[in-house]
Formats: C-alpha cells, structure tokens, sequence
C-alpha cells in the first residue's frame, strides 16, 4: 500500500507517518519511484504499536526506539519482551518512598514466593507498588497493605483474561501493542467497573441500613 | 484537645485547620475562653475526612462541603451516602464519548440485570467507562467490551475486601475517609498489583518460549 492507505488504515496522519520514519521508528518502505514507497502490513502493525506507545502511553520518542529495539531483539522470550515493555510504560509517581512501605512490599514478595525484593526502586513496577503504599501511609493507613493479597486474587483472573485478549492477536507487534492499550486504558476501564462493583457489594452487603455493618474480625 | 494537639494527631497544619473552621467543613470547637477551643474525636475523624477528599481526592471546598451535606443528612443509608462520595470523587476523563462504547455500557448493565442505563453521563461513573471504552475504541480496540464481565469478576473480590477493609472503622466519618482513600489511593496500589498479576500469568502461560501462545476461540 502507498503511504496515504497506510495512513488511512492505521487512522495515523501522513506526516506523522513520515516523521516516525525519519526517527526511525518504522522501517522504510520499498521503493516503488524515486517518491513512492510501497508500505505492507508489517508496517501497519508497526506504526499501530508506535502510536499505541506514543498516544496511549505517552512515552518520548527515544523511549519508543528503545522498546522497539527490545521487541525486536531475536533471542529472547515474548515473556521477557512484554516485561520490557510493562516497565517502560509504568512510571511510578513523584511519592516519597516510606521505609515501612518499602518492608510491606518486601514482605507480600515473600508471602508470593517470588524472588527477593531487595531494591523495590529496580523495577517500575514495584516502585509504584512502593509509592501507592507509601502515599496510604502518609494519609494514616498503615493497614492498607492487608489488601494486597485479596488484590492479586482478583488480579490474576483480570490477568488471564488481559492474557487471553491480547494472545489471540497474530503477530509479536500485534500482542505487544494489544499489551500496551490493555495496560493503559484497561487501568481506565478497570478504574470505573471497580466502581461498579463497589456499588454491587455495598448494596448486597449494607442494603438501605443506616448502621455501620458487621464484619468478623 | 487544643487545636495544636488537633494539628499533631491529623498532620493537618493548624493555619490549615483554622481555614476549614472559616470555611465551615469542620464544626467550631467549644469555646473554654475567648481565645481558645477545644476539640474532640469527633473533630479529628471529621478533619481526617476532608483532609482526605481535599489532599487525596483532590476536590474543591465547594464539593467538599457538598460531600459533607450529603453524609450529614440523617435519612439516607450509608449505601446511599457511599454512592454520593464515590461520585463526587470520580470524574470521568475528557474524552468524546464514542457511540458505540455507550452501546457497549448498556449492553453490560443489561448482562449484569442492572437497571437501565440509558443515559451513561447520568453518572460519573458510568461516564468514566464510556470514556475509557471510547479511548479503547479510538485505537482500534472495538473487542475491550469483552473484557468487562472478567473483570468484574476479579473486582468483585477486591470490592468484598474493600468494603471489609473500611467496615472496621469505628465511625461514619472514618468509613466515609476509609472508601476516599481505599478508592483513590487504591485505584494505584491496584496498578502496581495488576502489573505484577500481569507478570506472574504471563510467566505462567508463556514461559521461556519466542513464539505466540495457543488460546482457545
């Protein structure tokens, strides 16, 4: 396809397009004339995941080439490239982080299994964890950390789900950037049912009493 | 107490607890001489609140002293005057509504054997979901919808655990202040943990392999 079909299926305006190419960010086209290129769908999917990491995730273009260039390292697992991926588009915000916050961290990484956590500021993803708790902390809730067990039980089933939605896409860029608009606007989304749910299980549980309700333990 | 000691126990600066007397969101203390009031429990629980929708909810002290009427009113429930914080502190994002994502709301209330939701910006947060659906539509993602029944699914779990977690609270107020901070400050604990969901699975079903997973349908 020309360059002004590339735009229209991807929904990317031309010189946007044109700029992506001259950073790099997608491959050049074949050359059809001296000012023609002829583009295909690997450049669709492409572009696809270049505005995904740009629009949805706000990322800067050298932060892009970057993820890109993770994406197409030829040996290493999609695992360890959705995990590149994840890091770039998760930053932690502008918290302090709370010491007592950083041992609850360290502390559900060992309730898990999972692998020691020495230094939560390694990973994006466990400094934020850090920095939410954190920020509970600062507002007096010590005991937020109570929630990060029941938290991952239901995560984990959002996560298959996530999983599931982005695997049925056919190529590594095509999961990569179902991963990206899943994460980001699927916070959104998730934000809002959450809402939803909350409503549900109040009105199941308080229904239209004035009182406090009753809780074991 | 003194208001210095009122100060000391919220972490509220005293200037700051002197403007909420002014603005009328914390009620005058009993006055023991001219210059000087005193304060209880009822203040600080009272003060913990609107530090809460202010500092973490970010609301103005015109919606918080809306807020505030609404739980002050003797002949609703605590369900209803629940539902009343939860929409003032959710304020869905400035997207142009998509008509199709607003199909995609109804569709799933009417799944769900909700009431009708034939107007999504009745409500903040039906308007929020619209807009996130509509974000997801505007990148190509049509298929998100089918992700709200899982995810629901999850969130009811986190929901029971929420509703648990602010249930302990001794006092409206502090059930009121509990739901603000577990809301705001746990839509980002639940970022952090959904990433960490995210890795766990896919480390689960993708192992070490370089190629796409095999899904069912």
């Amino acid at each position: 396809m020309r360059v002004g079909e590339l735009s229209k299926r991807s929904g990317v305006p031309v010189p946007t397009i044109k700029y992506y190419l001259r950073e790099g960010l997608l491959p050049a086209g074949v050359l059809t004339s001296p000012n023609q290129a002829h583009y295909d769908d690997e450049h669709l999917r492409r572009l696809r995941l270049v505005r995904a990491l740009v629009d949805v995730g706000g990322l800067s273009i050298a932060s892009v080439r970057e993820v890109l260039a993770a994406i197409d390292t030829r040996d290493q697992s999609l695992h360890k490239k959705l995990g590149a991926v994840q890091e770039a588009i998760s930053q932690p915000g502008p918290v302090d982080l709370d010491p007592l916050a950083v041992e609850d961290v360290q502390a559900f990484f060992a309730r898990q299994g999972e692998r020691e956590c020495v230094d939560v500021t390694e990973s994006n993803v466990t400094h934020m964890l850090a920095a939410a708790l954190s920020a509970a902390r600062s507002v007096g809730h010590d005991h937020f950390r109570e929630l990060l067990d029941p938290y991952l039980e239901g995560l984990k089933i959002i996560a298959q789900a996530d999983l599931e939605y982005i695997a049925r896409r056919g190529s590594a860029d095509a999961v990569i950037e179902g991963m990206v608009v899943g994460t980001l606007i699927g916070d959104a989304v998730l934000k809002a049912v959450r809402r939803l749910a909350h409503a549900q299980v109040s009105r199941e549980v308080l229904g239209d009493s004035a009182a406090l309700p009753k809780v074991n333990g």
